[in-house]
Order: C-alpha cells, then structure tokens, then sequence
C-alpha cells in the first residue's frame, strides 16, 4: 500500500440553515454537500476521514431580530445570545448525529460574522485538507444580487475547495431560496 | 453502512507534460493533483475508486513542431501524429503503472484542442464524480498573460471540481514552468 494508513483526512463542510424552513432545518445545498462527501468520498472508509463542520451566523444588523427593540432590555440580549447558540447547535445536531450513525468522526462548531470571511478564517486556523460547500448554483444574474460565499471560498481558502452544486430536482421555485 | 458499497467514485484527473522537462515527464501540479488524491481521498480504500487520467495534448499552429517545413511530406505529419500519440502514452503511462501497483482501477486517454475546452467536454461526456486539477497557483499578475485552465473548469465544468496548488517549495523558479 503506497498511502499512509495513519493518516486521517480532515474534511471541513460549512453548514447554514434552510431559508425556507428556517431552524433547525439545514439548507438544501448543505445537506447535499454533506450527503455527497459521504456518498462520493467517505464511502465505507469511515476511519479514513474526519468531518468538521462549521456554521457560520451572521449577525443582524440591529442585533434585536424578530424582538421589538423598544421593550429590550440587557437580559432580552443575553436570552437572544443563547437562542441563537441554541438554534446553532440544533442544526449542527443533524449532521453531527448522522455521523455517529454511520461511524465517521466529527466536530462541529459555532461561529458569527460574514460567512466568507469566517469560513476562510477558519480554513486557515484549522488547515483542513478540503473544504466542501454546498452552493445554491445560481446563474450569474442572480449572482449579481445574492453574490456567492463558494466563489470567494475557491479563490480565498487556503485549502483545496470543492463545490457541489444542488442537483435540478431540489431547486425551490425561487432558486435564491434554499 | 448508510453509503452504497456497491458503487464506485469516478474520479477524472486532468494531467499535462512538465514544461521544464518536456515529454514524457508529467507536470509538477499534474503529479501533485495525482498524489493528493491518492494520499487525501483514496487512501486505502483502492477498491471505491476509479481514476479516469485525461491528457489534453494542444495542436501547434502550422502542425509542423519541431521539424522544418519545407521539407515536411505528407508521411512526416503521420510520423508527426504517431510520435505526438507515443509521447502522449507514454505520459499517461506513468500515472497508470502507479495505479497498477497501488491497485487502484483506472482508464487513460488522449485528446487533441484546447485543454479548458476539452476536459469540460470529457467531463459533459463521461459525468465523472469528481474533477481533479492540478494548478500552479499563480497570482493575479501571472494570470493575465497565462489563463489558467482550472479556473475556467470550475466555472463550467458538469462536475465538482477540486484544485490543487504547488507547494511552495515545488515551485519552479519561474512560476509559469510546470
């Protein structure tokens, strides 16, 4: 055997939450990632790898969300902190529960700011051996308005980066949903 | 097991000749992209992958090469051809024996054109899981007088498509060699 048994390969997948269903349910695009890394990848080789899964919250602008920013007061801070840490967790729940089922070693985390600056952030403090990302595979007029955290994680990651894009059938009606 | 032992991920690998060393010597990234993808994804699992190795060989402008045309008959340009195939081969040949003894299942096959062009039209043509590239990794300032054929294949390959860069330290002086 030419490869090295002892190596494990670490493979990062940036997950985010459906804009349909919203949480705890991940978006289409990264289920697909997940289930493509399993299917194409990992395969029977569960000791082979290990998934690190990160989500990425973005913070509101305002900080309040669906909360009436009158009436907060420092403790509606706080409980909207650990809810949104909770719903975070929830989501990671899914994969990382998946995981264990098939026998795949995993860690999955929490992080805020902009998705792509954090998601290459991350690779570089991380060092995994790829990254994989969901994408919703919009054509470039919808890109003009949505723009794409996979594109910017191609150029930027200091990793190899891999892109899979939702397959036809599991595009909603309005394609920017996901 | 929730993934399928029964199918096996195609991965293609597109590889060209060193352009220090010249035929039958492979590129430094082709190489690089091989041995990440033995080393990275295929590991031990020898049997859950099938490499496709896809070489792209360009056409010179007047056909001619390195041989003088005025003299050149119409048997120089088969004898043209049939080293051009030779030389080809004996590339790919490379990259198969590796296989062999690993004991990893692959086909290799040449292709004449523009390798952006022809490798999306392979990839269109066979659907593998995976595109692997290699990529010298050159900044912005390279880029524009040298194109770079992977990223054209992730904007418009049908395929997830993975790149991966030089090390540093395999970096030829110039970096526009390979």
């Amino acid at each position: 055997m030419a490869t090295s048994e002892a190596s494990v390969t670490r493979i990062m997948v940036a997950v985010n939450e459906s804009t349909i269903k919203g949480y705890p349910h991940a978006s289409i695009s990264s289920k697909g990632a997940f289930e493509w890394t399993l299917q194409k990848i990992v395969m029977s080789n569960t000791s082979g790898f290990k998934l690190l899964f990160l989500h990425v919250q973005v913070p509101d602008e305002d900080g309040f969300d669906d909360m009436d920013s009158i009436y907060a007061s420092p403790e509606d801070f706080k409980s909207l902190k650990s809810r949104d840490r909770a719903r975070g967790l929830r989501l990671l729940e899914f994969f990382v529960t998946r995981c264990h089922e098939i026998g795949v070693a995993c860690e999955a985390w929490i992080k805020k700011g902009d998705p792509k600056e954090v998601i290459c952030h991350e690779v570089k403090r991380i060092q995994p051996d790829l990254l994989v990302l969901g994408s919703r595979g919009l054509g470039p007029f919808q890109r003009v308005f949505v723009g794409t955290v996979s594109e910017f994680c191609v150029k930027h990651a200091e990793c190899p980066v891999v892109t899979i894009k939702r397959r036809l059938e599991e595009t909603p009606q309005d394609p920017v949903d996901d």
